[in-house]
């Protein structure tokens, strides 16, 4: 039995300029910038989204600009299992989390429990 | 002055069956699929979020798949020029909506109040 959900979404910028990046899409969805550590900085952006909300990331990337959702999950292999089974493919794994397509094309991630009411509000999947 | 804000996101799918696109997705993030209107059925799969949170809806399409994100408005016009003026680009009008390409590169669409609580929680623009 494990639990998962859907976490948020990132917009992949393929872009030299993050900070501009990031200050359109803050502007645009009426979110302000976070204020992230240093190290995060220079790959990621976050919105100021409230905590038990859908989070929304800018993200540089190195591939064509677009957005694409994360699922978390609080067993991130029962999680990528139970998606493969439904027909989505496991592309990659990068740091924490795993890269997977969809059977309709789009890459989307699985990822760590982001958000702070996942506890109670997570869906259960018993298989 | 007009009010605008994030609406939620489609999920565009390049399929010719939606029906299997729809239900992917449903148990993939854990939504059921909303009963929609016949003549919904042939273009969209609504996922049953709750109508103050974001929406999600599976698209059939002819471009490749992606997901791109709907901001709703209560002057779609004035929306759109806001949007310019951060370096947005307008691509084209469908129907009540349009698209538009941020300086990013993603495509985006700015539609009519979708959400229930447009009125007491969007952005205030004065611009």
């Amino acid at each position: 039995m494990h639990k998962s959900r859907l976490a948020g979404f990132i917009i992949d910028c393929q872009t030299d300029d993050l900070e501009l990046a990031g200050q359109f899409w803050s502007r645009a969805l009426g979110y302000p910038l976070r204020k992230s550590a240093a190290a995060e900085d220079a790959q990621y952006k976050l919105l100021d989204t409230p905590a038990d909300e859908l989070h929304i990331e800018v993200q540089r990337v190195t591939h064509p600009s677009r957005v694409h959702l994360d699922i978390e999950a609080d067993d991130i292999e029962a999680e990528v299992k139970r998606l493969e089974k439904l027909g989505a493919r496991r592309v990659s794994e990068v740091k924490s989390w795993v890269v997977m397509e969809a059977p309709t094309g789009q890459r989307f991630c699985v990822v760590r429990v982001q958000r702070s009411d996942f506890e109670a509000n997570a869906n259960t999947w018993t298989e």
